[in-house]
């Protein structure tokens, strides 16, 4: 009998497995905004002049099971030894329990930002955690919730030195025992701010001369100093001192805050988060209360709701680059939050006491090594070490480090005649004795007599972790349940659709998601040998490649670990191009008013003169505006820096005309990667008229958000500006390629959507937006369409005629939708008063009705304030959103408790309920807490 | 300086991470127990007379990271080839959805059987698709909620189809293309049932010689027959047709309905679970409407809780043995539940389409194969084929099976000539081509031309699968957020305390969870040759040996995969003994009346003769009339089954003379290992007398219970029993290791806790029961108590006086625990009208308070009742539980919304709400209903 084969792809297929609407829901939708096809739809949204002209091909698309044997294989290039390298990244035990009711739970990483307080309590509580950690541990007050990289929080503190700083210097003191990454970075970040970066011995530096000086604790090399001096030194002339601190050293020895600092920074990726061939992982800050207003970063505060419950929140966001743009001098806005988290629980795990035997455990394993090393004559430096030793081989150096490698083991080059050693937690009395055997030394892993090798007065003398959220008993069980339990405070995307306009919150994948617990991926310490990451090495040219051939560059650079850091990273790379040209004066830049806030930000950084470009009425940017002022600074112009499609979500079909004005008065074009979901596979940058773009692969790429981060910003450039990478110009992260360890997250998403099926989610993507600007339009207006009437990926809609009206605020509304089962849209952004919508291609049909007949409701609320049938401060809106005690509590409002808490699209059976009714933001703001609360706050069951 | 370290241990380490009061805790503990410390408790509750005399010695515990170190080594050394050997384990694509968010997730695993149906609707609607989907595939009206493994499954049809034919005949035919293992386990089930098994050609059965028969489906060889006929013959004689069949295949071929067959039996393996050497995975058993109250195991049906909305619940509970006991035909318990549901969410994610065309591309990569051999010039047997074809070779037999082991093939012996070859979903065109090349043929996958080899005639014509749940887009978005909800809607341990009476629902950790997944554990085939499975060789010996030392046995059968299938094996262990010593006439077997269910069903399956042995008044045995019993028994005493601790939760002294006098009459002491919570490190059931006892994996030894299985039984005898071992006198189960891809975490756990560790988590578990029983004396009268006052490690509370003083039953307290936040203890066992709890020793203080303070508020409830205070019928326990709904419901009750909601115990912002009220049983008994409802009867939103 002949074969008849179904014609049915089963779902692990890439058309099935990330693209929500099935084809008979495609038809439904395609018919409600009157497109014959897909195809039609697409025509008729993309301009034919920004169309790309060749499919992208990437051969067949892999299946799941194809792409973790392929993962696998991969994987195995990679070899996983034992790295003493230290230099910031330490080998750590990451507690299973975390690792998989964290870092492989979808409820952790899914969850976008916490913007919006009330549904996100339980990450915020973990991310308080943390900064209660941070400040107890370095000594000083205030602690934000993470940044990216030991390296860059290094420059961030230099630049927040600068800004609060009463020192009229210019120079910024650098301890040359700093980390060599950290040094790498400064220096970038400080050449566009014409800032002098002095490198040298603490013990011979001018205070006078600097406005602020950064100290490496322990040393790089080991060095274990006490700063006190130096720090009363800098702060009789006025200026700032910065401990960069590794903070599982601050168990044991004097915190930075009892030497008087101002700053302390350092990276908590030894609390239990693997090394990742660089990242991702949480750096910290921590200032004094009197600087907590310039603290760069994200802070977690405490507030109150409605009901005068205590409310955790973002703090002080008004300080943040969305809001004051130009006036920004820090573009940080993606952090590790994730990361940060785990480092959080790894202390509630440990609490002090377990921190503290970690701590000294390494320091009596280091002891045995310097004892072991000192008996058969090496000359161990420093004397005072925590972790971290150099011993001078002389011309045996390489001998030594080959040797080491035999026995599996990295060991540090240092200089051309030392080797570094620094041990961890992971360390076994069997990596010591081959260590030993590295240096020719035959002993065993004998009783030799612990000491301390940290003189008296190093070591501390305050308490640190003492709230009671670090004196949880260390059961599993307790943990367990107290992780579940903040994770179903939040609301993520495995539970409903997060429509953010520009953030695209689209499926990570559980086959993409699983290589990242590979320990041939995340045990990989950063600057191994090449020989021993092969793994990534083709993993990292094949994900440029494609990453080329989406965009239409030709090169990549993955160092940049977040959006912001990618946009800082592609300015830089122009600065440089128009420097070795001999143009190094050009320093203006062209940025539309509707660009994303990183934007204007980023280019303060570089040392560039924003000047803003009018909007044209409908949202597109004003071509004679911007000839005038690009002819106007024709000299000084270095670039202008747009997003394509724009931030009011239409394909401008001027784009390729503002690309091709900018070069002719010789500037460059940046094009912000943000909508590059409205692109691939569709339209390329590079075609455009584009020199540099970054990508966020955490947005486009499928690299989850994780509540906040980890982010990755990949830059990729045109031939002419391949010579003036970050990897040549100078460094921005501390890491060769960024947060290494979630590339394969992007390379997965690629190799099993191939290059038809990456096309295919931009084209639904564009049609779920459209399909809901359909279904809401009548009911709302629909700002900025393109010229045939459709939107890109994203639409706004305007709710400022409400204010009017009704009295009601975008807030209300996006407060109801929590009521509704949902993540607000984007508040307030292109345009101050709408809500920006994308709903990527990962949701159906029936999520987005779900989300559209939430908003009809809404609009129907409205109407009833509107009309006077319902009070206009005591309704559901103003109510917004409402919480399970609301439904307990005495109820005397104008309608029902069912009317309140379950409006149309709210789920009965499996409503999500926000812990706490609407935060207090200015309450907040003006009481700022940003530790944990003393537990008699705590009055729940 | 000096080195003090703190004497502080982190939570790595076995007395933090399994046991969950803190030092401080245990004191505070003591205290309130009144006894000076924990060794002072444990000496005054176990009497010395059955203390062990030599404390456990497994070396040091081990760290998690030197476990999952070691666990890596040991896995590394099973080979994992591809299998092609069939026989009913098959290679599948388990989708990394399912794996994360159901098998890696604590919500899922850590869930206990659901007989609170409240609080379990989440597993009941993932079980209910399972039911509907064999029901479909098969065409059978009726199906249950998962057998053990198909072997079994056969041997129950077997059992059943003697208890519903009304043919006289006393011999069962089997099909001799059934996979070997299933007549093995069919033969040992129908000896003592004194059934004789006819195997043979079913061309040649004597219909009117049996009472039933069973054929497999595609048969072991791959033939596929119709037995419409053969059937037919069987009815004409009032004989029942039973067809143990592959369900991927019959998306293809011909259902058994269709066929007119009365039960069908299966394994759902190859719907994504991986084969983990033998399991754990969900058979299946359907069959036709009449004889549904016949069928064995679990059901799931349709009810209505109290306010008339749909509402799940298992069905026919009557039908068990716990009710049943000794008039039980089946002692089926633990069934495959976690299994179950991923198989079920398998079949959800594909759909019927996506099924189907799984099983067509199986069948063309066959037909290609079977062409390429056929070009070759091979013979290939059968003509009419789904997935398995055999090819005889004729001497050459081991050289080829050799050859394709140089292929990193398994193919399958066949005769003394032939082999077997089984290709599935996870066999790539490469796979093909290296058979051919183990048989020396060099061809590429080419196109051959597609065809059936199946005929027209046996080509399916009917639907399946036309459920809606079916029929979701596959998009993982879609299936994440489906798979969340349901884990939402359930209660589990990753939650709160599950305080099960004799079912120690206690932590299963991350780490020990971990190497589960591991595709060096979970895709090795059961019948692989030794040499592959040398890591399961080493991990099965040492367990063996670690669970020899804990119970004084001499040896362990890893074969029995449920402690109820442990029973069977232990009694036919004993019987084997006894019949080979020329006693076969032994088949008397004591019984106390506190016994659990399962052991008088157990005896009866061995064909023996229970006679109940009565209690004392204080639980304990009575010792008078057991003398008496073995006596006038004595010629026929086969042996005794008790529990120890006793099912009163009682240290009975007088268990070494229960021991001695069975032992003087010629009798076996049978020692139910369910309470060896309280047991391990302290006493040995071995030393006290017992000659073979099971040991529940999945209660004592932190397998998770998931929901209701997988479970694994092992049974561990004294020397002389060693030679009857299953192993040597019949299979009881599938695989020769049962489940054997879960005794990796009974093993961590031995591992992690290392003897010490052990025995202080039984005296923790020892302590918390006590420290509840003090708690709630008073409140509430805690029956049977040790000669000091003690119970051992789960305590009894009366609850039958407030029937009469308040109309209040145990029901009803059960109920109000689940508005508190809590799964209700074990209700009216061993003695109807009680709750049993067991705390364990995971539970730390602060959850033990939480529950008594529930505990105590609920008797101050009662007293309200009592007093008059509050309506009889209208109060928080009689309305209990409180769903969601009932708050936002008007509302006129004599008690306010927030005492209904939140009582004493209950979270607030953490609550757990129960998605429907109280289940009506009696209602879902008599409207049976056990596939899904049709879709109208979902309107939720």
């Amino acid at each position: 009998m002949p074969f008849k084969p179904t014609d049915y792809l089963p779902y692990d297929f890439a058309n099935r497995r990330h693209i929500g609407p099935s084809p008979e829901e495609m038809a439904e939708m395609l018919s409600e905004v009157g497109a014959s096809d897909l195809d039609a739809l697409i025509e008729d949204t993309v301009p034919e002049s920004i169309r790309q002209k060749e499919p992208l091909d990437f051969g067949r698309p892999m299946s799941e099971r194809e792409l973790l044997h392929y993962m696998r294989v991969t994987a195995s290039k990679n070899k996983v030894l034992t790295s003493l390298i230290g230099q910031g990244y330490h080998g750590t035990v990451t507690p299973p329990a975390i690792q998989r009711n964290i870092l492989e739970n979808p409820a952790w990483y899914t969850a976008y930002t916490p913007y919006q307080p009330e549904i996100s309590q339980g990450r915020l509580e973990a991310l308080l955690n943390f900064q209660t950690m941070i400040s107890d541990l370095t000594g000083l007050e205030v602690a934000n919730a993470s940044l990216l990289d030991e390296a860059t929080a290094c420059a961030e503190a230099m630049a927040m030195a600068q800004r609060v700083s009463k020192s009229k210097a210019k120079a910024f003191f650098v301890d040359r025992d700093s980390h060599p990454q950290n040094i790498d970075v400064i220096r970038t970040r400080a050449k566009p701010l014409g800032i002098e970066v002095i490198v040298g011995n603490p013990d011979k530096m001018d205070a006078s001369a600097v406005f602020g000086a950064l100290f490496q604790y322990p040393g790089t090399y080991g060095h274990v100093r006490d700063f006190t001096d130096h720090i009363s030194a800098l702060h009789e002339n006025k200026a700032i001192a910065v401990v960069s601190a590794d903070p599982l050293s601050l168990t044991l020895l004097k915190e930075p805050g009892a030497m008087g600092a101002d700053i302390a920074v350092g990276t908590t990726q030894r609390f239990g988060v693997p090394v990742g061939y660089g990242g991702p992982h949480a750096a910290y800050m921590a200032t004094k209360d009197a600087y907590k207003r310039n603290m760069p970063g994200r802070i977690i505060g405490v507030s109150i709701d409605s009901h005068g419950n205590r409310a955790y929140r973002l703090s002080l966001q008004t300080r943040e680059q969305h809001i004051r743009r130009e006036k920004a001098t820090s573009n940080v806005c993606t952090a590790q939050a994730l990361l940060a988290v785990m480092a959080s629980m790894y202390a509630v795990f440990h609490g002090p006491k377990g921190l503290k035997a970690i701590a000294q455990r390494i320091h009596r394993k280091t002891v045995r090594l310097a004892k072991g090393l000192e008996a058969a004559g090496f000359k161990v430096d420093p004397q005072a070490f925590f972790d971290t030793i150099t011993v001078d081989v002389g011309p045996l150096q390489a001998a030594v480090i080959k040797s080491a490698v035999d026995e599996q083991i990295n060991l540090r080059k240092v200089g051309e005649t030392r080797v570094g050693i620094t041990l961890d937690e992971a360390t076994r009395p069997a990596t010591v004795e081959a260590v030993w055997r590295a240096f020719g030394i035959d002993l065993k892993d004998d009783d030799f007599t612990p000491e301390y090798r940290v003189p008296d007065q190093m070591h501390r003398r305050t308490e640190y972790l003492t709230h009671p959220i670090f004196h949880m008993n260390r059961a599993e069980t307790e943990m367990m349940r107290y992780m579940r339990r903040l994770a179903d405070r939040d609301l993520a995307l495995d539970r409903a659709m997060i429509p953010l306009g520009s953030c695209t919150m689209k499926l990570n994948s559980a086959a993409e998601m699983m290589p990242v617990s590979w320990r041939e991926f995340s045990l990989i310490h950063p600057f191994v040998p090449v020989d021993q990451a092969e793994g990534y090495g083709i993993l990292l040219k094949d994900l440029s490649e494609k990453l080329c051939q989406i965009t239409g560059y030709d090169d990549f650079s993955m160092m940049p670990n977040s959006g912001a850091q990618g946009e800082f990273a592609g300015l830089l790379t122009i600065a440089d191009y128009h420097t070795k040209r001999g143009e190094g004066h050009r320093n203006v830049c062209l940025i539309p008013m509707s660009a994303h806030g990183t934007n204007p930000a980023s280019a303060q950084m570089v040392g560039w003169k924003v000047v803003p470009v009018q909007s044209a009425d409908n949202g597109d940017i004003d071509l004679d505006d911007f000839r005038a002022k690009a002819e106007k600074h024709a000299n000084e112009l270095a670039g202008c820096m747009i997003t394509y499609p724009s931030t009011h979500g239409v394909f401008e079909e001027t784009v390729i005309e503002v690309c091709q004005i900018t070069h002719d008065f010789g500037g460059q074009v940046y094009i912000d990667g943000a909508n590059m979901n409205a692109m691939v596979g569709l339209s390329r940058p590079g075609d455009l008229g584009g020199d540099v773009s970054h990508l966020n692969l955490h947005k486009t790429f499928a690299i989850p958000h994780g509540g906040g981060g980890p982010g990755m910003g990949p830059i990729g450039v045109k031939a002419h500006l391949v010579p003036h990478l970050p990897e040549k110009s100078g460094a921005v992260s501390a890491a060769p390629y960024g947060s290494g360890s979630i590339l394969p997250i992007s390379w997965a998403y690629c190799l099993l959507m191939g290059g038809e099926g990456l096309t295919q989610a931009t084209r639904v993507a564009i049609l779920n937006a459209n399909y809901m600007a359909k279904r809401l339009e009548g009911a709302f207006e629909v700002l900025y369409r393109g010229p045939t009437g459709r939107v890109a990926h994203e639409c706004i809609i305007d709710t400022r005629p409400f204010a009017d009206s009704a009295g009601i605020t975008v807030e209300d509304i996006a407060k109801r939708l929590i009521d509704c089962g949902f993540h607000a849209p984007t508040m307030s952004w292109p345009v101050a008063g709408t809500l920006m919508i994308e709903p990527t291609e990962s949701e159906n049909k029936a999520e987005l009705d779900r989300f559209c007949d939430a908003m009809l409701a809404i609009r129907e609320e409205i109407r009833e304030i509107e009309e006077g049938r319902i009070d206009a401060e005591n309704n559901p809106l103003k109510h917004a959103p409402h919480t399970m005690e609301d439904l307990v509590r005495d109820w005397d409002r104008p309608y029902s408790r069912e009317q309140g808490c379950f409006p149309p699209g709210s789920f009965r059976v499996d409503k999500y309920w926000p812990p706490v009714n609407r935060v207090d933001n200015v309450f907040g703001d003006r009481n700022l807490i940003c530790t944990c609360p003393p537990m008699e706050d705590y009055d729940d069951a």
